[in-house]
């Protein structure tokens, strides 16, 4: 099967490319052949370059979270405009765009409050798998494939509703910034603008892969001093060590629960403690790798729908701070869209 | 049996005095001859004038906390220095006092951080039940009665280390100030320096007691435009009513979860929660009753020990804050003890 190419022509029309279906839970992807609709109104039909393949793709083929199949899953891609519908007039036809989980539609209670990030016309929490209309833009075999976080980018083609779609600079690559959509700025907003890393300050990182790495990243950028990280998967250490990690830890290998390690390395728990896993245990083990007055534990990683995280309340009652970053900096306003688009017109990576 | 008087005379000696003991948990507290011993370095004998009576000395009383028994409870009170002990500079013989159960040494970790509140010298997290040198100041019968978090205020003497201690206006009403020992201070602290109350914003209040009534006022001294508050004692909502209060809700009375009336009457849920209970229950509706993007949940009420704190974490991944007032603006450079010396210095109450 040919992958399908970018054409003029095929505005209004639909689009028979390839995807990645996933039928059911905990089976593999399969490649079909899936039709793709035009953009209805306020919607860019888009062609997909790249794709990240995140932690919670992952999390949802293993069933771990309540969300309707058959879907096409990924939710951070790049990729070229194709076609636009009525009303969108913020990109157009061959405009290099990112597309994101986390809507901004400026109009919602959410958006309206400085302090709120969750768009309401969002996704995420309760998934419909539904464009906002209740309809959905893909089939495959005569079914209706559902959608993920309103983007679905393990597909050549998908449509995003404009509120989800950032344009970048013509220069940026395309084969690099699809994790611009999700991973970087979920762990830079970690960082900035929930934690709010302080120069000198103390930090620990639960969970060393795409997300924690970034957070690493941030960590550094804003001055730690020291950078404990923590992962089961001792391959990770050399990069994370690259990246700015000081310490690395894998607490399979050590005698006493890793946050009380923490706790002794530091003398007094760390400033600020991230979780980037998803686990409820690595969160309340991060909450108690802080320091019990003034630490700030942010939750990075989803955990499994229905679970329960379950803590002593004294852990907080002493001081601990528990924050959530949920795509804390996808905002146009705020830092990364502005620094995404600075960073793609003065240099490439 | 006389009360003891206040004299020079019995500096550096014991005072014998009443206290009302508690032997043992769930049991009436007994009112008792006790011994006090003078003032050792870095401690000062107060005679106390007032005590508050806090929920917290009743979870203990109710054997809800472990802390070891027999004790003398009551940690918020207002005195006068009988006696000071070698090394103390800040108060004298005469002065008026009051005692705070969160002491601030100024040396360790946590004071010195900008960030921290909870003053490592306290006897708060893990009660030890004795003075910072691991002995007790109280006798009775022969026994050794412990103190509850350094202050024990249901007695006639007691003995507190300078640091726990605050000089106040000579012209404050000791009758009526001991609530500036931990009710005020904790709730305002919550208000003011926790949640950071904003103009125009929505409360709910989740108690309506000493804690809850004095969070009530600071929310409509911040300037919320509603306040909800919530209890199951109907008799406390004309004064919550008078003290700013715009909406009371009893949770026995209604039909659905207080969370959901709450997230129903405003729409999108409130900006700020507050917990002054100190059940796990309730600290979870104050939670979901929240906004779910920016909503902040303050928890002030102190859980029984060993409990546990459990719920989706998806109610905070959504953006949601949870933190907790401790005594939040004790700190003599904050808010609070300023405003305690200027308040009594230019009116009286």
């Amino acid at each position: 099967m040919e992958p399908a190419k970018l054409s003029t022509e095929t505005a209004n029309q639909v689009i028979t490319c390839r995807a990645a279906v996933a039928w059911k839970a905990n089976a593999p992807l399969s490649i079909e052949k899936v039709e793709v609709d035009p953009p209805k109104t306020g919607e860019v039909r888009i062609k997909i370059i790249s794709s990240g393949v995140c932690g919670t793709d992952n999390h949802i083929l293993e069933g771990k979270n309540e969300i309707p199949f058959p879907i096409i899953l990924g939710h951070e891609g790049a990729g070229i405009v194709e076609s636009i519908g009525k009303g969108v007039t913020t990109v157009k036809p061959g405009d290099k765009v990112l597309m994101f989980p986390l809507p901004e539609c400026r109009e919602c209670d959410s958006c309206l409050n400085p302090k709120g990030n969750l768009c309401l016309k969002g996704d995420v929490l309760s998934p419909t798998g539904l464009m906002l209309d209740g309809t959905s833009r893909f089939t495959c075999r005569g079914k209706k494939i559902y959608h993920l976080y309103r983007t679905s980018t393990f597909t050549e083609y998908t449509v995003v509703h404009e509120i989800a779609v950032g344009k970048i600079d013509a220069a940026a690559p395309l084969d690099k910034v699809c994790i611009m959509s999700c991973e970087v700025p979920t762990s830079f907003g970690a960082v900035f603008n929930t934690a709010k890393v302080t120069p000198g300050s103390t930090c620990v990182v639960f969970g060393l892969g795409g997300i924690g790495s970034a957070i690493v990243m941030a960590c550094k950028a804003s001055g730690a001093s020291r950078i404990i990280g923590v992962d089961i998967n001792e391959q990770k250490f050399p990069r994370a060590r690259a990246l700015g990690v000081t310490d690395c830890l894998n607490p399979r290998n050590l005698k006493k629960p890793v946050q009380e390690v923490v706790v002794e390395m530091t003398g007094v728990g760390v400033d600020f403690a991230f979780e980037a896993i998803g686990l409820v245990d690595t969160m309340v083990a991060a909450l108690e790798s802080c320091n019990l007055s003034y630490g700030v534990c942010v939750i990075v990683g989803a955990a499994p729908s229905n679970s329960k995280l379950s803590f002593d309340p004294m852990l907080i009652l002493s001081g601990r701070t528990l924050k959530v970053a949920f795509w804390e900096c996808i905002k146009p306003e705020t830092v990364f869209q502005s620094w995404l688009l600075t960073t793609y017109k003065t240099k490439s990576i």
